[in-house]
């Protein structure tokens, strides 16, 4: 199955966006890429990177003549951008997306999607804290999943043809129906998310703990959290507003177990918390032995070496070496 | 202020033991390293590594004659450890620890420690999701901090030249009470653990998402959190049976702030979610700054390029590429 489009049209250009502009170029998947945005300052970026061929403020005219429309927005903008490309959606172009929820997707783009289109949403399991066009780089996407939840008619010519195109960026490809996509990422995303970002703010709150505290002391752990709670705000609050009956279905679950740690905490159980505390290993061995994350220590995190010692020390000492 | 040693003793080579066994040597900073441990297993492999040069399974004949001793073990095991080294300690000599927990060690140890030896209970925020004798490094310490928390009866004196010591092993060293570094370590690196494990065990639990695609769709964010889940059980059971108040109180606040967050996805409160989403990204760039974290895009994890292609895709189609 040949994964080329003779034009892609990206409609936002952040951290994914400009990674697929950078990764289709270099695979030689696309003649074509056009790139729309909302914002004059974010086009001059994406055209002074060099991400596309054609930069416009309208939706509409990147998608004409396009095989492959990739929506790359946030989320909350989806339903105004179907309404205005809708007219210029050419038949026989496949219509996809980048999005953290999708059955808020297929629910606000779906009825615009004109007949004769290939309507395959999508989800590259894949990101970094940093957001914006400068942001992306082709790597991205190879060794992680991609998520493609293809809707009634779509053909299973164009969701092979689109599979074939996030393989050829290096993805593993996974077909899903839209709603437990939502589930499966509320769990392994958007709780997560919440929750790092709930942490950060009650530490930036405390009183009895001082921020500069916080920071100095952040490598007990802390740390970890905050890289997540660095993600894009506005990309964030719109997975929320639109992943709201998943993101609470598994809050709760989280909130019950918490109590049963905080139980455990409370009453001194021991032998509960070194239970608790064992199981989670072969989880993490799991995600290394699929190939999702490094085996190294800290992450692969840079450990500096020591200094060197300024002068040899004395090995002979007369006795109140202490003094 | 000299940093050196005739004798260190590390009661406990685990991770932290080895990695101070590690750096101490390569700076110079101790003639004889002498090691106890409990376990046979554990000693047989401090030595093969060759950590020391004295290797024994009584701790009070690893102390005898040290002018450093430094508890390395499960804080669950200092009182038994304390009793047994207590007529073997020398005067003159500095009594100090690692635990993640000071005020449980101060409560445990502090009674048995004799008159003329400096005890200093410390503490360096510094360490990997590996344990055991091989999981140490002499870089460890480097750019961390290290907390001491001296009490009544430890010399001014002990306590710059154990803070030397440190410094000479790369930490940066503070000074604390005991009962506030149990609030600070609480925050920064306590609940982080506890939410860590948490959520781990809950997508370990669920029936609506399967264990393999937690795996395969955790580089949406979970899998940040399992690395810290994989920490030794042992050694986290103790830090929450021994900092339990304080505990308690930071899983209060932040409980506290996450139905306030619960309640904002309920109610779609859109601006409230990006007012909290935004706060959190300061504290990582000013934990950046403090070179407690590096700046590189996902913890600098390795990102592969992805395959090259086969063969040459073909620029021109006749029409209907997507059949």
């Amino acid at each position: 199955m040949s994964a080329h489009f003779r034009k892609l049209a990206l409609i936002g250009i952040g951290l994914i966006g400009s990674s697929i502009a950078l990764a289709a170029r270099r695979q030689g998947l696309v003649d074509v890429i056009s790139i729309a945005t909302r914002k004059a300052e974010t086009l001059a970026e994406a055209r002074e990177l060099g991400l596309g061929d054609i930069y416009t403020l309208d939706a509409a005219e990147a998608v004409r003549g396009a095989d492959l429309v990739i929506l790359c927005a946030p989320v909350g903008a989806y339903e105004a951008i179907a309404k205005a490309i809708a007219p210029a959606l050419e038949p026989g172009a496949i219509l996809s997306d980048v999005g953290s929820v999708k059955g808020h997707v297929v629910k606000v783009v779906g009825p615009h999607v004109p007949q004769g289109v290939s309507f395959i949403p999508g989800h590259p399991i894949a990101g970094t804290e940093h957001s914006g066009p400068s942001a992306g780089f082709a790597e991205l996407f190879s060794g992680r999943w991609c998520i493609l939840t293809p809707q009634h008619g779509a053909t299973a010519a164009h969701t092979e043809k689109l599979a074939a195109f996030w393989e050829a960026m290096g993805s593993d490809v996974e077909i899903m129906e839209a709603g437990h996509h939502d589930m499966v990422l509320a769990i392994t995303s958007h709780i997560p998310h919440l929750i790092a970002y709930n942490i950060v703010g009650t530490a930036d709150d405390l009183e009895s703990v001082t921020k500069s505290e916080v920071i100095k002391f952040s490598a007990g752990g802390f740390r970890d959290f905050t890289r997540i709670a660095a993600s894009d705000p506005v990309m964030w609050r719109d997975v929320f507003l639109t992943n709201r009956e998943a993101v609470l279905d598994m809050l709760g679950r989280f909130l019950g177990d918490l109590s049963i740690l905080q139980k455990a905490v409370e009453i001194g159980d021991g032998a509960a918390l070194e239970s608790i505390f064992t199981r989670t290993r072969a989880i993490r061995r799991s995600i290394i032995s699929a190939g999702q994350e490094t085996a190294a220590a800290d992450f692969g995190r840079p450990h500096e070496a020591p200094p060197e010692p300024p002068t040899p020390f004395v090995r002979e000492h007369g006795g109140g070496d202490d003094a």
